[in-house]
Formats: structure tokens, sequence, C-alpha cells
């Protein structure tokens, strides 16, 4: 059977489209596709191990960076805040009335699922960010290395 | 002759996007490519029938959301109103000097050039909307429905 | 050998997805893969030569626009800024301090490397951009030529 290949490359770091890029994530996966999840830039930072940051060897910046921008998947801000009037405990507490998984469940489930995690290095350069600061099941890679990947894909959004 | 297709996911609830989605869509179905439009979440907002909202069964927050969000086409917000300084009266203003077409007359067209109308099941239940407050030329599937169509499309775009 | 194609319509105006885009469109080339950008709406303000504006022959409107938008690629807006509580002058910091090249780098160098730059012809309609204004490598073609590129490419993205 001819393996069918959905493509993700995750720049926003808000919690909604966050959420959206899992739920296809997972979908494909349940459907047999092999999908690959390409984070960079604000994405990153939902793949931040909370447990794990570092503020050593870095400039004034890359601390600032660190201490201001969110760790892990529960701190994501929501892309429509100001618009909906909206805030992100509102929606959660809506998805738990509607049973719908929380967005750290969607994230263990892509990976207890086979989704592949991937970060682009130049982006974590930019970000002052470090590999070891990144939950275990990232691969930092390229951008080649992503285009390579996204050329074999049924499917390829920018999110 | 070979099918061509367009497949366009409307995430973002914002007039100008919007815009460029429908321009996208009515564009491709003149060149008689067949069209999907799957909206999921804040794209939603713009499929709500003004006369149809319902207020009935729906938890606290739902109602709130259903009040404050935009009721169709013609409410939606401008994605860089702060960026740009301008608000959406102008640039529908600039639209009406420039004779291009206002968005209401977009959703219209693309109804009636046969593009195909679906919405995210999965964002209605979180977001608390019912089949009956959409359109009526909106079908409601899930998102392996999404991704077995857009895997057929020549294109596919996250808007 | 078979030609590999890469084709982006960038929608938003801002610094850090701008950046995005050129990262791919230059690491592509380098790849040997052909790259088409398509500038549409807030994209397009990314390509506006600084020494052309033209205040002759506007609108009200027009004039309005073409003084409050960006003039040019440095002048960008960065999407996240308030979520990360970070300005642009910190980013391109961070990025000289890492060495990243700064986003008017990227632009001529995909200039250079011979990525095709096409300007959506009814987005600069809306705006009341003109040709003249844009930098002379800018091609202004309509959506559909846009679609009839991105059918001939392996990944479409929308930025």
């Amino acid at each position: 059977m001819e393996q069918r290949h959905l493509s993700l490359l995750i720049f926003s770091g808000e919690y909604d489209k966050a959420l959206a890029a899992f739920i296809l994530a997972n979908s494909a996966r349940e459907m047999e596709m092999s999908v690959t999840m390409f984070f960079a830039f604000w994405g990153l930072t939902m793949l931040r191990d909370p447990e794990k940051m570092s503020l050593e060897n870095k400039t004034l910046y890359e601390k600032m960076f660190s201490v201001m921008t969110p760790t892990g998947a529960s701190e994501l801000p929501l892309s429509n805040m100001n618009m909906a009037g909206l805030g992100k405990g509102m929606l959660v507490e809506m998805m738990q009335e509607g049973e719908v998984p929380a967005l750290v469940d969607f994230v263990k489930g892509a990976c207890h699922k086979g989704v592949k995690f991937k970060a682009c290095q130049l982006s974590m350069e930019i970000m002052g960010l470090k590999p070891e600061e990144l939950l275990p099941e990232v691969e930092v890679v390229d951008a080649k290395n992503y285009l390579e990947d996204a050329m074999q894909a049924n499917i390829q959004l920018f999110i």
C-alpha cells in the first residue's frame, strides 16, 4: 500500500492553532498516514520541557526571551483572544464540558501515536534555545530537512 | 480531462484572510477546478446564519460565545487592524471605490459557483455551535473527511 | 532530472513570518528547487521600494494607506510582539549576535538566487498600490496565475 504523509510546519505559538494542528496530526495517524510536525519560531515554545529551562551560557536577550515566552504546551496564549472576548481558560472549560481532550493530551497522544517531532535549528539559534531544553522526542534539523520531508507529503500546511 | 482540486482550511475568522480565501476559491472555480472550503474554529463564524442564532440548550459559556463572536461574513474583524492603523470600514470603502466585490458577494458567488462548504464537527462541539445555526449549504464533517479530501487536492492551504 | 518547485503565498506583512518565508525560499534554491513567492494583501508591503512612494492619483484612503503602512522589508512589525513581550529590535539584535542574516539580506539573497517575485493584482487595486512603487524584480499577476503556478509545485504554503 502506498504511503500517505502529512507535513505540518508549526510557526505559531498559539493555543488554538496548536490544537488544530494536533487534531489534524492525530486524525492522520488514525488513518495510518505518517506525520511530521516541524516546529519553527514561536511554535518551538510548545516543545519546551518546563523542568529543563536553562539560563546558563545565554546572552541577556536570550535570558529575557527564555523567561518571557511560554514554557510548554499548557501555557500558550490564544490567537483570537481580543476578537472573541474569550480567555483561554474559558475555551479550556468549554472543551472540558464538551469532553474534548486538552492540548497536553494531544501532545502526548501524538508522541504515543508515532508523530515525528522536528525543531528548526536556525529558529533555535535565533531564539537562543538549546536542544536539551526541548522534550526528548524532538529532533533538531534544518530547513532543507523540512523541505525534503514536505516534498514527500500529500498535504503540507503552514500553521 | 484530469480533475484539478483546491482544498482550503479556513481557521481564521478575519475579514481580510476570508477575502483572500474567497478570491482563491472563486478564481479556481473559473478555471474549472473543484474547490472545498473546510471551516474550523474561528473560520466557522463566517458561516453563521444571522437569522438562526439559537441560545437554547447552551451552557453559559456557549451563550457568551454565541453573542460575543461575529455572526456571518459581514461582521468579521481585520487581521492587521493595529499594524496598518486601518479599520475594516476603510478597507471596505477602498474596495468599493476600486469596484472590488465585498465579502458577502464572494460567499454568495462561491456557493453559486459550486464551491463545497464543510464545517469541522469537533470545532463546532468546542464552540457550542449547532448545525442549524449555519448557512444551509454547509456540511458538517470530521477532520478525517478533511484529510481525505485534501489528499486529492493539487493545492492545500491553511488560512 | 525532475523539476522540484516551491510555491509560497505571502499574505502576512509581519517581520518574523517574512523571515520564515525567505529562509524557506533560500533553502529551496540551495537545493536547486525553483521558487515562486506570490505576495498578496499585507505581504505586498515588504515589496515596496522606499524611494518610489507615490501619492499622486490616489484617493484620500489610498494616501492614508500609503503613509501608514510599512515601506519595505526593514520596517515590518513582529507577529507576536505582545505574546512574547519582545520588540523587533530585540529579535534583530539576537539575530546579529547569532550571526543570522537580517531580512533585507534575505530579500536580496532571494532575488540574486533566482526566486521569482509576483504581486497580486487585485490586492494592489484594493490597497491602491501602483506597480512602479514596487521593487523592479516584481511581476504583477492575478490569482489564476498563482493557482496555475501552485498546482505545479511540490509544496504550497500560505504564510
